[in-house]
C-alpha cells in the first residue's frame, strides 16, 4: 500500500519537504492532488478535510495517509516517516536534535513567507508591498544570517562529521536544509550571492544533497514542481538586496 | 535529579507552554533563569547557547535539560516530556496526533505574536504600528476564527467525549490550549468577548484546565508570571476591536 501525499498541486510549498524524503528512499507514494485518477485531484483533499465523520482532523496540508493513519505538519510527517525511510538517527537524543532541527526550519520557513507576506496570509502580495520590503529587509539583514550561522555551526559540529547535519548518515533534516538553500538561492539571489563564503558547510551540505542519485534524478524529472510565485520562495527582484558582509 | 527549564525570565513567553506540562504533573524542575543560585540566572543561558564545545546545539529557549539530553523547541519538549508526566495518550496514532495539534499550536502563536511584529522582530512596536493595525486586524477577522473554529472542531469530535482534546484523560494539548484561549482573553478583551458563544466546547476545556488543582494553585502562585507588554500576548487596544460574528 503506498504512502498517500495530500498537498496543494501547482506550488512546491511545504509538501516539498516531504517530498524530498520521498524520492530519496525511493518510496512507493501517491502525490494525491497531482493525480487525474477516481479519488485523486485537489477534491480528495478537500473531501478529507471537510470529512465531518474524521475524529483526528487536521487542520492543512500537507497530511501523510499511511493505510489507517493520518499524520499533518511537515515536522510529524518526517518524524513518523524517517525511521521508515532510513532517514533519522536511531539513537533517541539524536532523534529529539534531529526534530528540534526540523522545528527551527518550519520557524525560518514561515519567516521566509512573511517576507512577501508580513500582513496577511489573506491579501495578495500587491497589497502589502511596502510592509513586505520592510519585513525582507530585516530578514536578510538579520533573520536569515541568525538561522543560517546556526544551521552552519550545527553542521561544523556534528560529532560524526560535517558531511551530515545529525548522526553519520543522511537524515531528513540534510534534505530539508538543501530545500531552504535551493528556495533562498532562487528567492533572493543577489542577497546569497556570497553563501559559499559566508556558510561553506552548509553549501557542500546542499550540493551533496543535491547529488544523491535518487534526489538528482527527481530534480531532473516532471514530479519536482519549479519554484513560482505561489510557493514560500518567491523571487521579487524588489525585495533582494545586497548581500550582507558578515555572518552573525 | 530535578528538570532544568531554561528560558527568559520577566515574561511567560513560550516557556509558558513547558511550565504549565511540569506544574500541572507536579515534577521537580528548576525555572533556570529565575534562579538566583550558583550556575543559574540568564549568564546559565547565554553560557549554554554560547557553548562552545555543545554538539547538539538549540537554536533558541525554551530548553529543557533532562540529566544529558538537552532538547529545544516547545513541541519537541512536550513530546518527550508528555509520557514521562502522564499527559500524553500512550497510543501511537493519538500521540502523533497531539504532536500534530501542538504544532498547529505552535504556528497559531507565532501569528499571535506577528500581530504586534509583523515587520521584524528586531524592530520595537511603536516603530510597525501600523502594519500592527493591519495584521491584528486580519488576523481577528480571519486567522484567529480559523484557528479557533478548528479547535472547537477537534475538541467536538474526540471520540472519548469533549473532556479534552485528545484521547480519555489530560494532555499537554489541553493545557496549551488553556494557555491560548487565556492568552487571548488578555491581550484583545473586545474580539474576545463572545468566545463562550463562538467555542463552548473550547471555552470549557479552558476553564476546566484552569481548575484543575495543580494549575489552579499554580496559577495563584508567584511562579506564574503576569502577562505583560514583552510576552506573546500583548494588550494593545489599538489593536483590539469588536468582535467577529461568526466563526469560520
Amino acid at each position: 500500500m503506498p504512502y498517500e501525499l495530500f498537498y496543494w498541486p501547482g506550488l512546491q510549498g511545504r509538501g516539498e519537504f516531504v517530498r524530498l524524503a520521498l524520492e530519496d528512499a525511493g518510496a512507493d507514494y501517491v502525490d494525491v492532488c497531482r493525480g487525474g485518477g477516481r479519488g485523486q485531484g485537489v477534491a480528495a483533499l478537500t473531501a478529507l478535510l471537510r470529512s465531518p465523520g474524521l475524529a483526528q482532523l487536521p487542520f492543512a496540508p500537507p497530511i501523510l495517509r499511511d493505510g489507517e493513519t493520518l499524520i499533518s505538519h511537515v515536522a510529524n510527517i518526517l518524524f513518523y516517516l524517517g525511521p521508515k525511510l532510513m532517514l533519522a538517527p536511531e539513537n533517541e537524543a539524536l532523534r529529539l536534535f534531529a526534530n528540534g532541527l526540523q522545528l527551527v526550519i518550519t520557524d525560518f520557513v514561515k519567516e521566509v513567507h512573511d517576507t512577501h507576506h508580513p500582513l496577511s496570509a489573506d491579501l495578495y502580495f500587491e497589497d502589502q508591498r511596502e510592509a513586505a520590503r520592510q519585513n525582507a529587509e530585516a530578514f536578510l539583514a538579520y533573520r536569515m544570517p541568525k538561522f543560517l550561522g546556526y544551521f552552519e555551526r550545527v553542521v561544523s559540529r556534528n560529532p560524526f562529521g560535517a558531511d551530515h547535519a545529525v548522526g553519520e548518515t543522511a537524515s531528513f533534516v540534510d534534505l530539508s536544509l538543501f530545500q531552504v538553500v535551493e528556495g533562498l538561492l532562487y528567492a533572493f539571489p543577489r542577497a546569497t550571492a556570497n553563501f559559499g563564503e559566508l556558510y561553506p558547510r552548509l553549501t557542500a551540505l546542499h550540493d551533496r544533497v543535491q547529488a544523491r542519485p535518487m534526489i538528482a534524478a527527481y530534480l531532473q524529472s516532471d514530479r519536482r514542481i519549479p519554484f513560482n510565485p505561489s510557493g514560500i520562495f518567491r523571487h521579487y527582484p524588489e525585495l533582494d538586496r545586497e548581500p550582507a558582509t558578515a555572518k552573525r
